[in-house]
């Protein structure tokens, strides 16, 4: 029972990935589908489907499920979910209806975190914290054993942690948030407002751009800094330097062994994550009379998060 | 055996309380010495002493120590003391040594939130975060039934998380810590500065200060402002909403169900309490969809670290 495969699922914004995954976190078979639109009935329908396809070659298989948003562990209910226009939806309830069967739901961070303990880049550390990069910061935290998910199941939403006082906007509502320092929309942001002034620095990216600041987002700063460009280069150091002062302060309040930073961004730029283990480092309050925490980059891509949605829905099945 | 007595010891800057605590976390004996100077040994020798006092009544009795410092809890060494000078100090061998038999070594803050969560404000509650302000702000975290000391048993220095980009300088080196801003040290410092100001509206604190702005710390402000003192309570709201930033930051981390506040500072100002929760609630990300964590002020007092110290030690010995 212990190692029989389970159904993992990972909505996103613009697709959603499935995976019947192995007990040692080998994905076996993967389907993926375009998130049809933003409608609550439309993407459970495709979440059927694709359980359904898989369950001819495991009839019966736990399913879990991991989405963006903030989501009650022991109701399975998405209170919020930025992408998908969610409101308090009780997606568990929903799918289990549907399918006839038990099904788990978990923040995507959290499932993604914790397949790096499991399997990843985090196995054998019982202080661990994981970092999802991508235009966010979502983050997971996994401590002697167990994912540690709070009171309301919101823990982990270190992309949220005010830094910057009075700094800029965040979707959340708040100003200053770390995400908006250290993300790819940051990058972006930042790289943008680089080329609206016409700063001569920025010729090659905004070139890359087509001529069009608008055209650059993060994913093109940080492909120009990995081709050398230098301005591009200084944009992936200030936000690895952001990154690594807010790994400080988690070193802080968690002392983790081990920090894995994952994700689009994480997994893309080795850049920002040199740059922001210097940055912890030269932050990390105590240092001289502590060891260092290790930063080090996630293994499973961007299977992580149906790996996570799977092992977990198969712990809970057990 | 679970509610035999067990004696707690909290070694601070100027003096050592010691306590014989019951089962159900009630002193039954308590006595205070001053602390004998900076060395090491002199320490001791008083730890050991206060210990053997209690020998009459209780022989054998488990014995808990709680300290200010970073205390591996795995080696019951003292890495870093800031008021004892200590440096990777072996305290709980060393105690050992003299007294023939087992000794429990904890930092402070972990003691005092340990307490209150087993006999205090924060019963009952298996997503705990306790704050203990004074001259700077300690911290516990106790989630699903046990403290989450870290890697290195560093956890919970949530004062040195960094809250303001170039900030006020503090002890541990870095700048802008939580700390600098909603302490004991930091009602002191804000205090001097409008004092040394000239500021008409010091004029009243300046008073009670006999007229010499070196003489204000953090008690003449915090018992200044309990009187009505205006310019009193305006730094007192001012190091309250500091408090509830830093308190949102660590509810986007952790999400805690309960945040238990004590330590002096914490205990003598209500108006900061009420402060702090006002700023907190303004912070907290995504909030209007999530609950808010309760923030309760402590209950155990100036006792929590030694009933917490012995309490470690009795569940340790069992």
């Amino acid at each position: 029972m212990a190692t029989r495969p389970a159904i993992g699922i990972d909505i996103g914004g613009t697709k959603i990935a499935a995976g019947l995954v192995s007990g040692t976190g080998e994905v076996l078979h993967r389907l993926v589908t375009a998130t049809p639109g933003h409608s609550e009935p439309e993407v459970e329908a495709a979440v059927v489907d694709l359980v359904r396809a898989f369950s001819r070659d495991a009839p019966g298989a736990p399913v879990g499920v991991g989405a963006a948003g903030w989501i009650n562990p022991d109701t399975g209910t998405v209170l919020f979910s930025p992408h998908l226009a969610w409101r308090h939806e009780p997606l568990r309830d929903r799918l289990e209806e549907r399918l006839g069967r038990g099904v788990t739901v978990t923040n995507d961070a959290d499932a993604a975190g914790w397949a790096e303990w499991r399997f990843g880049a985090g196995r054998g550390e019982d202080q661990l914290v994981c970092l999802t990069l991508g235009t966010g910061i979502g983050g997971a935290l996994v401590l002697d054993g167990a994912l540690r998910r709070g009171r309301h199941g919101m823990a982990g939403e270190f992309g949220h942690q005010m830094l910057v006082p009075g700094g800029h906007r965040c979707e959340c509502g708040n100003r200053g948030c770390w995400e908006q320092y250290a993300s790819g929309n940051a990058l972006g942001r930042d790289g943008r407002e680089l080329a609206r002034a016409h700063s001569p620095v920025a010729q090659t990216l905004l070139a890359a751009a087509g001529g069009q600041p608008e055209a650059i987002d993060g994913e093109l700063v940080t492909r120009m800094a990995l081709a050398g460009d230098p301005a591009s280069r200084d944009l992936v150091a200030e936000a690895g330097e952001w990154l690594g002062i807010g790994l400080a302060n988690l070193a802080a309040s968690l002392d983790p062994g081990t920090f894995v930073i994952g994700g689009g961004l994480g997994s893309a730029s080795p850049q920002l994550l040199e740059t922001a283990e210097d940055s912890y480092r030269r932050h990390l309050t105590g240092r001289g009379y502590r060891p260092y925490a290790r930063v080090v980059r996630a293994r499973l891509g961007a299977d992580a998060g149906l790996v996570g949605a799977a092992d977990l829905a198969r712990s809970e099945a057990r």
